[in-house]
């Protein structure tokens, strides 16, 4: 492996102080929840499992994914925070909202990337246990995050282009 | 809801095209495999359940996501196909491999949808019977795909912006 190669497993910081104040904002905004986020750690060990995720794509300048996953009760609470009521897990609106919070935090952390990126619109896998995973030569950090609904995790696998 | 709105939940034909030819392209090349495709239907049930999914996220001109999903055995043995031997399920060869097929699918069809796209990384979700949705207003379509390795499916859900 070149050192050009070894130096793309290490993502920058400057790509991650963005997302860390999104997730509080957004959660602080649309949920009135406080956000403890502990250190982040590489996923060097392999995928992690999840039952709820929302995946936002990255072009442009910066490219990647970050992933917001999350346990089945840490999802319901959010969501019931975020829409002002209790919503059926296995509705669309369900996925809608867990789309739309995914989307909320990577459109806050995008002015804050240095450069033009583009961003597409939300995926979100149901399914419990699922692990999501992406090519090995993107660096990936893990945020833990740390709520009075629950934990989830933020996966940023982004790199400038 | 706008009658502007009610447009939107048709796809596209010229956006369909491209997809049709280009699985057939990659299976051809990649797994030595004829692919037959069948019908393309609405996903207006909901979601279907999957095993393994490749997701691709498109930005710019034409904005949306392309998911490829496979139950388990038949991502398997497209898999073996393509890198010419079995591979465990669990590794990340597998995925990489499941990421490059649906990356080689989303990137070969790219050219033909009349505007500039920027796709994205692939995500590949692995766990039986997740699922995958996209925001309620990109309209999706689903393309049934049978292989000798058996089917599989390819969800568009990408739109011109």
């Amino acid at each position: 492996m070149s050192v050009h190669q070894e130096k793309k497993k290490e993502i920058e910081p400057a790509l991650i102080v963005p997302f860390v104040q999104s997730v509080r904002k957004v959660l602080a905004t649309m949920a009135q929840m406080e956000t403890t986020i502990g250190r982040p750690y590489g996923k060097q060990k392999g995928p992690s499992e999840h039952d709820c995720s929302g995946i936002i794509g990255f072009s442009g300048k910066v490219i990647g994914t970050v992933v917001v996953s999350f346990p089945l009760a840490t999802a319901s609470k959010l969501v019931a925070a975020f829409a002002g009521d209790e919503v059926d897990p296995q509705s669309s609106d369900f996925a809608d909202a867990i789309g739309e919070l995914t989307n909320m935090i990577a459109g806050a952390a995008k002015p804050q990337l240095g450069g033009d990126a583009n961003i597409t619109v939300p995926s979100v896998i149901m399914g419990r246990g699922h692990t999501v995973s992406r090519p090995s030569d993107i660096p990936c950090l893990v945020l833990p995050c740390s709520t009075v609904a629950g934990e989830f995790i933020v996966e940023i696998a982004i790199r400038t282009a």
